[in-house]
């Protein structure tokens, strides 16, 4: 029997800053047919909320560390505001959706990340997945909501990327369905000239990759997360895409299919 | 066929509040066999944070008032900072917990207060528990634990009282389940003499309460906690317990015991 399609998304601070894009894209995923999961990070909010409590950003060589303080901002942030606000208005839309963490029926497990060259405190390195509880929520048709903080199972938060959470939940929960993977950002998809909004490169594949890393031709920013997505293709996901929000429900806009 | 017994805690804020207190209640809540679920309000913290946000704590007439910066604290704290740590020394301890709002799968449906001589701003009134998710988060073996925040089903998230919460909850599982409800606090049971803390009212039944209030002897602040405690007795609640934290994995210590 074929596997069911589950459709994997995840946005970024871009859609979380702006209340109407936002609510738009909301809208749009709740519209979505069959089982789905949402992957959000944090955004400006988190930012805003740390400089009015009094803490500074901590950059080591350009990286940004989660020390303590920051962390519970992080944890306040994402799994407390971004996380219900986003379940009220999925609700609101008659979108049956449940907000988690990676700690929430222990769903993701990681470890703080080792100390080489920087130490980045509490940033977690994801070491497992259980599809179980996701198994279970989508059976009885509820929609996982994930914020990017999951835990060491020792009693430690950790944050963690979410491009990263949203590629390994995707890998695990392949032998069940077929997994599309939907990354959302504030381009068309991966551009072929960083200046040119229509120069998207609808369709990349490990060739093309390669030929195009090779000639720089992709800019440093997109390397993690083709990174992520070719790790989630190579797992068994059927189809990564990488766009604008609104493709979640309109694939005859431009965007980025990346197959292996 | 007899009904499994499940027990339901609501910890204040007193145990929040006390890092050593909160975790040797997790140690032993953990510890408690069979299904339960765990409610919990916020404490200190919220008031910290608010204050270092620059917020000052709204009164009208006494009475707490939740304004919009408020509700947002009360979300980041409630439903993120402590549920997420509750969670991950859960998890640590081998319990599986799930951290919940009543917006998460819909739980809690609730309507944003009717102003009379006070407007309570982003305060909820609980209008119906759906028994349901419970119901399958308990098969699954998942504890449900449960921050004092709720929603409109319009997209508009409330702070509710955690007392209340928690005699619905009781109230809508009794269906299915015997039902044990203990109010966890800072004093041994409902004292005879707020002043004597060995004065404890051991067993409290209608009869007993009516001549307590009739008679001045019950404080002021335990009248809503008590009306909670009857309301979830009379919706079928076999028993509401009211003690000191440890009274949840040793009934040898004095405590209340209410009945009808």
């Amino acid at each position: 029997m074929d596997k069911p399609t589950l459709n994997i998304v995840k946005i970024g601070g871009q859609i979380i800053n702006d209340p109407t894009a936002l609510k738009s894209f909301l809208n749009d995923f709740s519209s979505l047919e069959g089982p789905k999961i949402l992957i959000h990070g944090g955004g400006k909010k988190a930012t805003e909320i740390a400089v009015k409590l009094g803490l500074k950003p901590k950059m080591v060589m350009g990286r940004r560390i989660t020390d303590q303080p920051n962390l519970e901002v992080a944890v306040m942030v994402y799994a407390g505001l971004i996380n219900k606000n986003i379940i009220a208005q999925l609700q609101k839309n008659s979108c049956n959706a449940l907000g988690l963490t990676g700690a929430d029926a222990n769903i993701i497990r990681a470890s703080i990340r080792k100390v080489t060259d920087i130490d980045f405190g509490f940033a977690g390195d994801i070491e497992s997945v259980d599809p179980r509880p996701f198994i279970n929520f989508l059976k009885y048709k509820y929609t996982p909501v994930l914020a990017a903080i999951t835990h060491d199972t020792k009693g430690q938060l950790l944050n963690t990327n979410a491009d990263t959470i949203a590629a390994e939940v995707a890998a695990a929960l392949t032998a069940q369905f077929d997994v599309v993977l939907t990354y959302c950002f504030d381009k068309k998809g991966v551009l072929m000239d960083i200046n040119d909004e229509n120069s998207v490169i609808e369709n990349m594949n490990t060739t093309v990759y390669m030929a195009l890393k090779e000639s720089h031709k992709v800019v440093d920013g997109m390397l993690p997360k083709l990174f992520n997505c070719f790790y989630a293709l190579n797992q068994g996901v059927s189809k990564v895409i990488i766009g604008k929000p609104s493709v979640i429900i309109n694939n005859q806009q431009k965007h980025t299919t990346i197959t292996l």
